[in-house]
């Protein structure tokens, strides 16, 4: 399960890297669908991920306000600090825990706690799709989004932490 | 780890009704990014997803030919067909299996039966994500791909094919 959350922070950090190439406007241009800009979709992922994970651990949601983060650098730098805590979610994680209901502060809905999982998952990685119609409209070549071929599951053998 | 493909196959049902407003023009017309066409990238996923559940299981590959499913119809029912051999396969997985080596034809490597599985999965969000943009460009509303709120996981506790 882990896995999946190290396959979308590869990406990421593949998208920051091909995004450096861009210009500021480039980055903080509206486009069509999606979440407004190249810049606002990073943050967006990140929040909604961080926010997530912290909300059914019990954690004082961090709210980021996105005025402080308007520059691929310090995106990039909430990205990382955003992966610590979640890093430190996750590993904690177990097979039991995938029923276990929980809430958050912003939906009146109790959900699983693997519900919650996959939705963080499946979000960032329909972001990125996104990202890489946008990324060929400015001239950028898509980043590789292969889940084979990036040695994610090696020498996690026999621990349930890694199984899907 | 079913409940993914569960996931995708409900998002793709619902980008095939939104796509049925489309005409077969803004269907094949070629895109910018992703896979050629909104059609084209219909039956990009649908192959890509049986083929390697296919491979993984010592199935013969159906090896489908794009020319033969022009249109949304056909590509609804190919959707169907392989929903069909994928869910016969999925529905014998257990997590022992996260770690067993398999081979494919198309490939000289050697992967984990996991990673093959989490490989197709992402492909299918990566891919809808790209149609989100596309949609947009020819007026349709983007369909809802949130994972929370399907009810996805309901009924399914304690079983540990539905664990993340």
């Amino acid at each position: 399960m882990i896995d999946l959350f190290k396959y979308n922070w590869m990406v990421r950090e593949d998208w920051f890297s091909q995004c450096s190439k861009l210009s500021e406007n480039e980055l903080v241009q509206e486009r069509q669908g999606g979440h407004g800009s190249i810049l606002r979709t990073f943050f967006h992922i990140i929040d909604v991920e961080c926010s997530w994970i912290q909300a059914i651990h019990g954690d004082v949601v961090s709210e980021p306000n996105y005025e402080h983060y308007k520059s691929l650098e310090l995106i990039r730098q909430l990205s990382r600090e955003s992966q610590e805590i979640v890093n430190k979610h996750l590993l904690k994680w177990s097979p039991t825990e995938e029923f276990k209901t929980v809430t958050v502060p912003w939906s009146a809905h109790t959900y699983y706690y693997g519900e919650v999982i996959k939705h963080v998952i499946v979000h960032e990685i329909h972001h990125m799709g996104q990202l890489s119609i946008w990324a060929k409209d400015v001239g950028l070549d898509a980043v590789n989004v292969n889940y084979i071929g990036r040695g994610i599951m090696d020498g996690h053998k026999g621990c349930s932490k890694y199984v899907l």
